[in-house]
């Protein structure tokens, strides 16, 4: 789909709201990107003004999609619009609705990041940083589909969604994979129970945002191409995409 | 708000199509309402068909969610509503979303209901039965949150949203208690952590329920007064439905 599809209204001003509603979306998804990358590190590095700061930061979030989604719904009304750009105004109220999510999300490891730093470490055989790479890893793959998703909506093109839908699957071995492990610690080390927790409530949050994402990429197809994608299987999925 | 205000249009046809859009929302929630009861059932009396069943109904669910969702789009781009048509569209655009999670929050349940049955139990201190008096009760509260958030979508009457989203404060306080209680049994008998994670992953899962209750109730408040409620505080809410 050619972008400038979203600048072909008569009216100068239609195409100036369109163009308006779907950069204030990508600005709302780079703030939630930094809210993840900030989080992640707040419980990496015991941060506890860092953790303080994304949960402060969730307010932001929150308001950005309440002023969007009305912008949208005022789009609406006015312009009565078909065809893409009613496709783009659903596409983006959505959308917003998984961002806002994924905020909660990193809110939740933020607070996590606090609560882990206030229960006592008890055991002298178990490192801390043990629990932490895996976790990393995951941030890395959830922090690449949500950019990949953004990068998809802001080009319009749906060429890499499968790849990222592709790393969803990589995401929930991962998810799988800790919590197993997880398990082992509990049973092990049951005095740390609480913090062996707190990491497993963080990989869950994490899986979660790599799920949002994935939405993310179906509203963009939904856009791109008028075909609503949501719980088909993969196959039916790459037929879509090529047709 | 009249519930006749949904036949104020001179084209027979436009009321039927909203009338419809209304009750077919409404029966999509008689489903969800089912699978969480199957689901509840299925866990406390370890029964696995009832526990396949509930997953096997997820793709009902799914599908109405795809099928409600088309509907509303059409009638967005034939009809070009505006007012409360528009914003009852929308509304249920947004509802039609959290069924769906709700009913993937039930599927999770019966899954835990399998996972549990094939779990060795490993102790004679515990009775199976202590953990799930508590899981009833959060049940319990839910579905009845639940159900009268359809209620109040029925009858575009928001004069019971305030109690609702009260009870799910008792909802978050409860899963709180449950945590605490589970997170001892996991340090007093570490052999049955896998167990006791199953618990907690249900209750987890209830208390998302009730999330979606109130998310559901929100929109029934933007249906009808036009607001727009998401993130306010309780005092901002009781102000909103007041004037």
């Amino acid at each position: 789909m050619d972008i400038n599809k979203i600048g072909h209204h008569i009216s100068h001003q239609f195409n100036k709201e369109l163009e308006d509603i779907r950069n204030r979306l990508l600005n709302m998804g780079g703030v939630v990107e930094q809210q993840i990358e900030q989080a992640a590190n707040a419980f990496m590095n015991s941060d506890l003004e860092l953790a303080e700061k994304v949960i402060q930061q969730d307010k932001i979030v929150n308001d950005l999609e309440r002023q969007i989604d009305q912008e949208c719904t005022e789009i609406l009304a006015k312009r009565q619009p078909a065809a893409f750009d009613l496709r783009l105004l659903l596409s983006v109220i959505k959308a917003l609705n998984d961002l806002e999510r994924i905020g909660d999300e990193a809110t939740k490891i933020a607070e996590m990041a606090i609560h882990l730093n206030s229960t006592e470490y008890l055991s002298e055989h178990q490192h801390k940083g043990e629990d932490y790479y895996e976790i990393q890893h995951l941030v890395d793959l959830v922090k690449d589909m949500l950019h990949g998703a953004l990068d998809a909506f802001a080009r319009l093109n749906v060429g890499e969604v499968l790849s990222i839908t592709a790393q969803d699957a990589k995401v929930d071995r991962e998810y799988s994979c800790i919590i197993r492990q997880q398990v082992s610690r509990m049973m092990e080390n049951p005095r740390n129970v609480r913090r062996t927790l707190d990491v497993l409530w963080t990989a869950r949050a994490l899986e979660r945002i790599g799920d949002h994402a994935c939405n993310l990429c179906e509203h963009v197809i939904y856009m791109v191409k008028g075909e609503d994608v949501r719980h088909v299987s993969r196959e039916e999925l790459q037929k879509t995409l090529q047709g």
